[in-house]
């Protein structure tokens, strides 16, 4: 038995570094191939990443793992958002009540750490430089070509894990199954990563302790903070149109675009032109597919099986709960791994389908909603009935960021809360009596509806 | 100017054969590429088609290409539907008013006779046996390999239509694209094709002049005539659940399903049961994606762009549409590429996913609806309306098969025919009165509203 404990993952990314830690504590025999070269040698490749956000779900799959004092060593908690309005003005609003908070972790940096962690177990063997040529089902093989020499080879094994991100070659060998189901979508939005360096000293430029947010409504600008004192900047922007990235060619059309819509920014970040034209602009996309495994051999988890825009910053954490779901299927099923395929593709891709769409929607929510003087009174509101009535009331924020609700209810959710916004919008006053009896009364309406 | 009038089409199935013959007469040297060998000598290869539906917006592309009375030779007018009940009732729903019909097509029968109207004219030539192997798009080169010899070469063209289908080649090369959207969505159900073959004498052994429905709630055959005295017949059942194609594995469990669900069939369908052994099942799935082209170079047409589910019969009339569509800006632009690839993505990609929704929605109107008396009351009421208020109504299936609307705004149509049905329900009486004065006073307040 011991020795058919044995499984290949593809890809060490975030999510099957994570699982390769999973399944060796549970005395599996895994080995991992990826596509890069040992990041922990060669670095990671930068210019084009979005800094995570680790909340509630990521942190649990990292406990499971045993690994969560380790990575709160590269973890910044921010427990609110900082709002940069056009007149430099601040505001800033809290995710969650006191004590909560969501977590700015580089992706190289936690990847990394992620790869050390398991390296050191002695039953996960790492082979980078090895890019998947896909998965034949028939035979569970996957093959891969080493990307210094040419050379290819072939891996059996009754247990591969597509874990190979949103371009995923081992998808790419279901795709030609017949009745599978796949989507990918495009969304008009592309992003530039940009840097606000440290101080000489070392120290941050601005507060640590929030996402910093330059809600533009067609367009925003992002900052996280890093373990170095720099913070990893973000600009989304329409690929086409009026204001895009098709109309920010020369240098003089950036630095006025800069000037017009993010002055407060233009001192932080000396080598803003210099970034913007150096690094890519890239796309962002939803992949949706199904079934996400063939027979009990080939299963996807991670961004393989639904990759999603960032907005929510849940892609890492969607992933890493797959982890925790599998994980707790392997103790229900006692390691039977067709139970385990079976229902997790039965549950799992419903859940993920509404974390893609609640992604969606967040964009809107932060790019313009955030600048709204009413949806700010709303978050107030909807924190205070969360304090008030805990059992009755969480946010859709809070369930996505702060539980472990399954996605689908956090999306059925979105129409009911927004009703709830709407009924408030109607109190007189609503300003100055936010936590008032009318308040409570509408809630108590509302919930008996 | 004249030597730059080459096209490639890449596949000679409906849409590439009749999208031949439009170039061609306007003066386009054509190369049409096509996987399988000649099927005018090898014949068509059966045993997975559906009857096809021939309806207003075929006929139009086919008329504009000068071949209508060629085409008329090889269809058979249905001017409505004939439902079989469980107890071998029959009852008749005209399609729309006298005179109209939709034309029952056999899909072999005019591939063939398209092809061979398209090879008599001397700038079109068809090669065979030559399998896309993708198109190199900044190359402007489309890729074959001869199935006989195994000989790969490669055409450059400053046109490649890709008419390849479903799971055309063509397409998979724009998909490598960066930020195309792409989606195929099977649905749950599959199908097979059965036949009713022609009396001895070679008289159809059923009315010809209906498209012949067994509705049977979550499943359905249906029959549509051919010129030879024979019926296609098509079974559409679940792939899997109580009663589906898995639970009808062995030779009883097949004649029982035939003898409870089908017993008016067995008596015309000899061979039934070999029939349903012998031919596979196949599965159905939509095709949506965007872009449709590369640059002005490269452009899908038919399902390649748009493949939908069989259901409202419109699949090639679609493609045939294509085809018009572009034809009429080759006028408006003076055969000016980029401006008629540009108008024609900008606009049709809108209405083929309408289609493709009608088509999801007809199947649950075929397989279920017109077996229940309210809907053919309604079909009635419809019927009076359109007839009495020709400029003020007009249904979604006339709309779809009897007009050149764009199919979305037959699609928008739909939700609010469907308030319109549910307020005819409330007259007293309807089935009585369905020609009276209440039935005008609802149907003026409706379309007032």
């Amino acid at each position: 038995m011991a020795n058919e404990k044995k499984a290949v993952i593809v890809g060490a990314g975030l999510v099957g570094a994570l699982w390769s830690v999973f399944l060796a504590k549970r005395g599996y025999t895994v080995d991992v191939y990826e596509r890069r070269s040992d990041f922990r040698q060669a670095g990671y490749i930068g210019g084009r990443s979005i800094n995570l956000a680790l909340s509630e779900r990521g942190w649990k799959a990292v406990e499971i793992a045993g690994i969560r004092e380790k990575i709160e060593q590269v973890a910044i908690p921010m427990p609110g958002r900082m709002m940069h309005g056009l007149d430099s003005s601040l505001t800033y609003q809290p995710y969650g009540h006191e004590g909560q908070a969501i977590y700015s972790v580089s992706r190289g940096g936690l990847n990394i750490e992620l790869v050390k962690i398991a390296d050191e177990m002695e039953n996960v063997r790492f082979h980078f430089n090895q890019a998947c040529l896909g998965v034949d089902l028939e035979n569970n093989t996957a093959r891969f070509q080493d990307t210094r020499t040419g050379a290819e080879h072939a891996i059996e094994s009754d247990l591969i894990f597509g874990t190979d991100g949103a371009f995923s070659p081992v998808r790419q060998s279901l795709q030609k199954l017949p009745r599978f189901n796949y989507s990918q979508q495009y969304i008009d939005y592309g992003y530039k990563e940009l840097c606000i360096p440290a101080n000489a000293d070392g120290s941050h430029q601005m507060d640590t302790g929030a996402l910093h947010i330059w809600p533009r409504g067609q367009f925003m600008l992002i900052a996280l903070p890093n373990v170095d004192g720099s913070f990893t900047c973000t600009l989304f922007l329409a690929f086409d149109g009026e204001i895009s990235f098709e109309t920010l060619k020369k240098d003089e059309q950036v630095t006025a675009f800069f000037e017009k819509y993010f002055p407060d920014v233009i001192p932080l970040m000396p080598t803003f032109l210099e970034d913007f034209k150096q690094n890519p602009t890239s796309a962002l996309h939803t992949v949706r597919c199904n079934p996400w495994h063939y027979r009990s051999k080939v299963l996807l988890i991670g961004d393989a099986a639904h990759a999603i825009v960032p907005f929510f910053g849940q892609g890492m954490n969607c992933g890493f709960e797959d982890c925790t779901i599998l994980d707790s299927l392997m103790d229900k099923y006692e390691e039977h791994w067709p139970s385990i395929i079976e229902e997790f593709n039965a549950n799992r891709p419903e859940d993920a389908n509404a974390i893609a769409d609640l992604a969606l929607l967040n964009f809107i929510e932060m790019r313009d909603k955030v600048a709204d003087p009413k949806f700010l009174l709303w978050k107030k509101v909807e924190k205070h009935l969360a304090e008030k009535f805990p059992n009755e009331f969480q946010s859709v924020y809070s369930m996505v960021s702060f539980s472990h609700v399954p996605y689908s209810q956090a999306l059925a959710a979105v129409a009911q809360q927004e009703d709830l916004f709407h009924r408030m919008l109607q109190i007189k006053d609503l300003e100055s009596n936010w936590t008032g009896p009318e308040v409570e009364r509408v809630f108590r309406e509302w919930l008996a509806g």
